[in-house]
């Protein structure tokens, strides 16, 4: 440990080298735009996929080592400016005792879904979150060291509605027509629900923060399944005193909080809500028009996003005059470049380079051409 | 026949009783909102589900009169103002030569979907859809007469590239990653597709309303895998001229056009281009707000939607508060009562009269009151 930081915020955490995006969330002027993607230590990744064969998804997850190893396979690969820690926004239902698999094909499943609201009493609602969750605050700490100050580490949670979805659907869902049925049919069970999760989301973020996350982004996945009347009600709420709350405790704590990101992805008819919830930044998915988001949030949000994901399967030049496009629309100015969701596994590991590198370099001439103006 | 109906469009149909929609269609007055539910012939009726013991879901498409027996299910049982024809919009895919299966749980499958632009040359490209789609125009021309002029019937097609997407994905899928890759690799053989979709659909929607439909509708449901950028060049091309040539063949058969909606599900980002694309009605989602709907598709369209299918979840007393808040929001001119998306299997049917009957009551009070004033 450094003699030069000793506070709570900080083990003796190495200097940052590319401050970047922590930059960019807070609205201050940067040199390029910085940039990372959703997903980015997944299944595209042969080394993944590698270490996939040996490990299940949830081992991979519950193993700090591990997770810190996949959290760096795609910063070794690209000029990224941001890590995200390898795990799962499920591993928070799995702390308040559900049992969540990861199917090869089907994706996360749970064996025993909430059915009817007396299942809530099977939930551990008073889970010790810093000792059934310790794996993930391990495994930030230990990568924060490995990272070396190259670039920051993200922490992330689940929204309370997308947690809450999952474990009534049982897994992924088209419609979330199970748990939506709860929204109507049982109101007032379903705030129960979404105050359990969001206290645990609270003190999961918080701890991250403890063990080194350097900015978090809260994943509201199924925000489109709801309309602008569920989503006013039972997901808007939960997600603005997480970010009140996250912050709130880590001051009581004396560690300074981190800028937060807020992604409800197919959300585009609450972007004003939440661009006034207390997130430094909102993402947004591909089907946002750049310049009207810019129109409703205001110039002191930071955005981020919103590549097609499957712009990546375009050829180089294709790849690039489509990365000038994006930026050209965002402008450099708080912002931060992503896809508009996680990478698909099938994509070639090429084109992430592409467009990482395009991102920097476009970005790099508007900022300098304007400099020259 | 009768002898006054003698001209192309008509094959001596009953005299319509209720013509409700086409007013609501054309923007003419009404004196209660009409109201039609996308999927009212489906799997949540008992009946539906008791004639499919019988029979595979594409062998009740090709009976023209069992076609006609299940369109006519919902009309018995409640108080709508149109029935819809019981088809597919994966009957296109067959004419053009595919094979589609309707999987219990999986939905539709196409055991030999399009991989490569090679592919395409196995599609029946000049298809004689007179011929290859016969059965949907019998069961159109029967279920027509079996209406008896009760209420109007409407035809139906989806778009090129929902179609597109179907036929390369060979099912549901989240992304549509397999298909907007097309888009991206292979723009050129990705037109050539929709070309051959955009005429087949064009075709087919003109030999639906000689065979009897008076309303048509378009759905583009996988408008929200596309961004602004690819609805623009892949969808919205063709969703015009299909509106613009149906008219143009229609009246070189000397047959009056029909009032024709286009539905693209998640196209919010698209929604004014779409009321200016030469649709009389254009459909919305739950997730958009009527009152921005209004303001961006400006006072000559109708629209159509959105109820949030999940809310017939409600008990009857919330439901008819949400619908009384619809009905409110979106008024009662140039409107017509739906739900935002098909409705889901597991509903109860009971809730389904509770809409329709509490759109028809709720809306006569609001014009009565209006008259009144």
């Amino acid at each position: 440990m450094s003699s030069e930081n000793a506070n709570l915020n900080n083990y003796g955490f190495p200097t940052l080298k590319n401050d970047l995006i922590l930059r960019a969330a807070k609205g201050e002027s940067v040199d390029r735009v910085p940039v990372w993607i959703m997903r980015q230590a997944g299944r595209y990744l042969p080394e993944f996929r590698e270490i996939r064969t040996k490990q299940s998804f949830f081992e991979l997850c519950q193993n700090p080592q591990l997770a810190c190893e996949v959290t760096l396979m795609p910063i070794d690969r690209y000029d990224l400016d941001a890590a995200i820690i390898f795990s799962d926004i499920l591993v928070v239902p799995q702390a308040l005792g559900m049992i969540v698999e990861m199917l090869p094909t089907k994706g996360p499943s749970f064996p025993a879904p909430l059915v009817v609201p007396a299942d809530l009493e099977k939930l551990n609602k008073n889970c010790d979150v810093k000792k059934e969750l310790k794996y993930v605050f391990d495994a930030i700490t230990i990568t924060r060291h490995a990272l070396n100050g190259k670039v920051p580490l993200i922490g992330f949670s689940g929204a309370p509605w997308t947690l809450m979805s999952y474990m009534i659907e049982g897994g992924g869902s088209n419609t979330q027509s199970k748990a939506k049925a709860w929204l109507y049919k049982y109101p007032e069970e379903s705030h129960e629900l979404l105050k359990i999760l969001t206290n645990v989301i609270i003190d999961y973020l918080v701890e991250q923060v403890v063990a080194g996350a350097q900015l978090l982004q809260v994943f509201e996945s199924h925000a489109g399944s709801l309309d602008n009347q569920l989503f006013t009600k039972f997901a808007l709420p939960y997600i603005r005193v997480i970010s009140k709350l996250v912050r709130e405790k880590l001051r009581e704590r004396n560690v300074e909080p981190v800028p937060m990101i807020i992604f409800a992805k197919d959300g585009h008819f609450v972007l004003e809500e939440l661009s006034q919830s207390h997130y430094e930044v909102v993402g947004l998915d591909w089907t946002i028009k750049p310049k009207q988001a810019r129109q409703i949030v205001g110039e002191s949000i930071t955005l981020q996003g919103n590549f097609d994901p499957c712009a990546l399967y375009a050829n180089r030049d294709d790849l690039v005059k489509l990365t000038r496009d994006m930026l050209q629309k965002f402008g450099y100015k708080n912002y931060i470049a992503n896809l508009g969701h996680g990478i698909y596994p099938d994509m070639e590991p090429e084109s992430v380079k592409i467009f990482v590198d395009a991102v920097h370099k476009i970005s790099q001439e508007m900022i300098q051409n304007d400099a020259n103006k």
